[in-house]
């Protein structure tokens, strides 16, 4: 079987993915492990090169779709210029994978200030994926090492996620993990699904979510064969032994699932859009644009997202 | 100076409390930091020596408070009559540190089932200690070597913490959490103040709780001279390097504080009720009654309680 074929985009211009996509390109893991291509601008590729290092090889995989605009951008700073440059990579790679000529996409981080000043209404990578493929259901999943987390809702206000949650969101999330799990070579996935209140509503007495919303979708799930358990208490369900039943947690809310994922492996989770026609994963970390061409940016997190777009893409072919 | 004299209760006679008390009297630990007093029942605690040990030597220094009734409580299992033993234990205990006859209060978990069999209102001991001491203000807060985490909200359901907050609640548990630090010896606390949407509400986008609440608590308490940051993206909040700035970090909600100091501190840590006017410290642990009269049950938070009493004790003394 022949390497996959990886399209990793350089994100924006002006944050830390054009030297991240440098460093992977000498990285020897990431090289034994697929072919990766980088959608980004080669005079900026270039530019960076020459200000941070690593050096850009002759004939290096990369594909240069941001036109000229790119090598202009300066670091440090969101604007209109990086934001239409991140997309343009988006689109092309994205356009890649669809049609065959790469078998994932891993996306280097965009700054949503810079989206907005560029016109671009969407809020992150996930929601304008979903729109681009026509995705009707998609959900985020953090994933490193023994430990897998998705989220119910993902960027919502706190004030909100009660009336944001239904059970048939979570019933979405729990099957689109379910069935990243098993692409993942797990063949019959356990997960484990949190509360929503103080000790998951102990019964009624702190809120009724857990009866009313969260147990009718955990029951559902059942009846169609999965097996999942809760709702748990949040406050012990990310605890070694609950983490040893399950291979996946569904938190309810944004920090319910990124406050523990973030203390167990930061620096080297990886965030995965469940639900698209393709694999897409990205590192768990954004622009970085204090930091952006002073060669210090750390690629660990960046070789994770593409060490698991290989094993989903080899687990899809599978299925 | 002699060793401080510890009042600790038995808790709910069906629960794990009366051997933790028994283990107590015999960990040489203990006895080198304190004198303890166990308020309970002397029939009680022969009996459950008797059945699971260790042995309740002649002259331990129980102080027996509970009537009758409590030799007669069976294991395992909520009743009127241990909600009652339970009452009668705390009551004497706070008498007798209210009238400087012990220096402070450890309390053995109760079940809240067993006070509402027995007619008793409140939802636990922290409920309860501040009516019984008409304490103003009052809060939550979680002890570890290294890591203290308190509460602005404690038992409320997730989708009423936005209007239970206030700037004035989250003003007065950063000077209870500073003020309880000082008596640990951090003669200047710094204290970090969590945001309660995700990433803090990023400027208004996903909230405005961090402006409009919890914002102005900050400033008002570094006015009055608190060494006080945030409000902090809540997922990076507990990450190391968030913890060294910080001395204490004050939660908006039960699991924001709850689930890392859980995932940090299982087993070693302690709750400590601030606003008494009395220190009252207890286990992180339930009443357990699965395990109850087994001889399993660790006394480690139990002993952990017992030296945060020392500590807070001591530093009362001081001030």
């Amino acid at each position: 079987m022949s390497k996959p074929r990886i399209a990793v985009t350089m994100g924006d211009p002006a944050g830390i993915g054009p030297e991240l996509c440098l460093r992977l390109l000498h990285e020897p893991a990431v090289r034994m492990l697929c072919e990766p291509m980088i959608y980004g601008s080669a005079a900026l590729l270039e530019a960076v090169a020459r200000e941070c290092g690593p050096a850009l090889e002759p004939g290096a995989p990369v594909v240069d779709c941001a036109g000229d605009e790119a090598a202009a951008v300066a670091p440090g700073v969101p604007t209109a210029a990086g934001g239409r440059v991140a997309c343009a990579c988006i689109r092309a790679a994205l356009q890649a994978v669809l049609e065959g000529r790469a078998d994932a996409l891993v996306t280097a981080p965009i700054s949503k200030a810079a989206l907005r000043l560029a016109g671009v209404a969407f809020p992150g990578h996930t929601e304008m994926l979903a729109h681009l493929t026509g995705a009707r259901r998609y959900a985020m999943m953090f994933a490193a090492e023994g430990l897998v987390v998705s989220l119910a809702t993902i960027h919502v206000p706190y004030a909100r996620v009660p009336d944001t949650l239904s059970t048939a969101g979570i019933l979405d999330v729990i099957e689109l993990t379910a069935e990243a799990l098993r692409r993942l070579g797990t063949a019959s996935p356990r997960l484990a699904v949190c509360g929503l209140n103080p000790h998951a509503g102990e019964g009624g007495l702190f809120g009724r979510e857990e009866q009313e919303i969260i147990l009718p979708a955990v029951r559902a799930a059942r009846e169609r064969g999965f097996s999942v358990s809760g709702p748990l208490p949040p406050d012990t369900a990310f605890l070694p032994e609950a983490r040893r039943r399950a291979d996946a947690i569904v938190a309810m809310y944004h920090d319910q699932g990124l406050i523990p994922f973030k203390m167990l492996a930061f620096d080297r989770g990886v965030n995965v859009t469940l639900g698209l026609p393709i694999v897409r994963t990205s590192p768990d970390h954004g622009t970085a644009f204090d930091i952006a061409r002073q060669g210090s940016a750390s690629p660990g997190s960046m070789r994770e997202a593409v060490r698991w777009a290989v094993r989903l893409a080899a687990g899809s072919r599978k299925s």
